[in-house]
């Protein structure tokens, strides 16, 4: 906040309170991994239970993955604006609404990973949410609100990105209506795809930033 | 904080507090929808499991978009000023453990949507937010709180519009009495409202910022 | 964080963690007020099963205007430091511990209001809050930590104010044992007392600050 | 933020979010406390009831001492940074993600006490923390990311220090094996080691530090 006055430090006020939503989110996934109650205290007991509480990890894994790119997403995109108007506090809300329903639709797909009804509302959510992503930076990423040095190009390459989630989440969203089970593993890849792009992204970026 | 000691740091720190603390009230809103736990796998059994939960989805992006107003506004309002003492302290504690029951009264609402009592505890929260809201604005926007620079008539806005929220969150009320099911009407309304409201405020504002 | 390298910059990441835990404890106490589910949909159904949450609904007052006075004693207290060392660390994740159970010992109060067992360990939770603060503030209100500006006589103030709730719990500690019930008398008053002396405290210091 | 564009401001978001998710684990380690429901209302019975949840109070001060300690560790090295990239922020976010999950395997260890897998399941949740600390210590506190006035002497404290955490959880891990009970014994004398490791740290940089 320091000295400047005005626009800059209610912009750094935007960010600070969408960083906290998506801690926020992020951290809440786990609330809703139960702690199993099984019948004896033997090894082989626990390590089933434990087992049975495999797609709650790997939903935990994917989903925090998924909102750690968003954020990672949503970082690189501020950083890059001077200024905002209420059109970017909405559509960012937007945004935080569907991150800030994650933890939901996650406990809902890894409670029953076997149907396809829940899986679909997973993949739903993550379409929703690279979609309000885009629309934000669409919108955010043009004069007036990104600084005037940011180059053109990683402009371009930064909105494309934003088609990698909604291209994924679609991809499972089908999936999943013709195989329920193994409609995961597209989902399971997401991370890498959404990853692979966040790091290009950034890399990118730091090669023009000071 | 940087180099400016004293009231500013101190101010700042008030701020992030409260971002803080909007920001796990409006992400906690969702904790109180539980996974359901259909009987069969079916499509159509989980369609009519997500269709029972139908008042818990809006009661969610209500309760979001009420509190996503209500910390717009005061972020746009506490842009404004430059220094506080105890009695904005605990003004604004007072509206911020109102923004945090809401939660509960939320779920409260959502799990029961058919009663009023309910419905009108929920309006009686709004109410309550709202007029908190207001009192913390009318003793915050003023001086020496606020900055010289702000033109009155921004005040004066800013004042009025802190009216949208008690005024809704009363008709909602009144009408819970007669009509308990339809009463969520004006209630659904009240984002659009809120968002008009809002909307327009920072647009103002943002043509007399630099 | 700016352009101050080393110490200061790390204090304000240090007075930012502290304000997150206190946000989050403090928005965390209405997660233990469990929406009821009453046997029926009329008025005075729900009316009674309101009633029956008034315990509840006490707690959360109290417990938010006592986190609330902690952390506007630590954003007073931590306002006046220019350094820290790893003893303040400590000792502030101490008095975050103790804090971030408030929510536990609350609900254990709020859930069984006339036993006289959870009401004091609730006090002793406010005690040992309480102790811990002054511990804290009894390192950090002395050279280096402080900045040189502060007057003796607003550290000496600030010192006294500490023994405010570790009094007023070790009185509903006492209370307690002979009158289960009526000891949450004076933990409703303690609010008051805790106000009136953080009111005075920041009152006091906003005559000396710029 | 302040005037500072690119690298640095998104530098300290980085570092927001991070002190972000760690409060909220922090602070969520309470959720899993269950209020007991004792019959009965006699200070014998809620002693009991208290006793019977003391390995949930043990594992809360376990889990906030460790989590606390890593906290300072993570405050500690990015508070030698300078610049980062996408290698740190999924370095930082993996960190993150096995502290995110602490109150789970917090709350499993506390609620089976004497059984031996939740017990090698906390301490293999702390190793795996310890080494992604390890991972992301090693790659962030060398050029170009750690200022170039960071004596290097310092850093090599700090890596060998990142060897604390996953010393203590091997030996908690293999002690389980034969001794589930006792085994808690070595998990109780972490947080002193970690501790000591810890203020040593802080306590040489705040030498070097002006």
């Amino acid at each position: 906040m320091s000295h400047g006055q005005g626009q800059e430090q209610q912009l750094e006020r935007l960010t600070f309170f969408s960083d906290a939503v998506f801690a926020i989110a992020i951290t809440l996934l786990v609330i809703e991994i139960h702690v199993p109650e099984p019948e004896g205290h033997g090894d082989g007991v626990w390590l089933q239970a434990l087992a049975d509480l495999l797609p709650h990890f790997l939903g935990f894994v994917l989903s925090f993955v998924v909102v750690g790119a968003l954020w990672a997403a949503h970082h690189r995109a501020f950083g890059l604006l001077q200024r905002f108007d209420p059109s970017l506090i909405w559509r960012n809300l937007a945004l935080l609404m569907s991150v800030a329903f994650m933890p939901f639709s996650s406990a809902l797909m890894s409670t029953h990973p076997t149907d396809r009804v829940p899986e679909m509302f997973y993949a739903l959510n993550l379409l929703v949410s690279g979609l309000l992503q885009r629309r934000l930076f669409r919108t955010a990423l043009r004069p007036p609100y990104v600084r005037e040095d940011v180059p053109a190009e990683d402009i371009t390459v930064m909105n494309r990105r934003t088609l990698a989630l909604p291209l994924m989440a679609t991809i499972s969203f089908i999936l999943a209506i013709w195989v329920p089970g193994p409609s995961n593993f597209p989902l399971v890849l997401m991370p890498l795809v959404v990853t692979w792009f966040a790091r290009g992204s950034i890399r990118r970026r730091s090669t023009v930033a000071p």
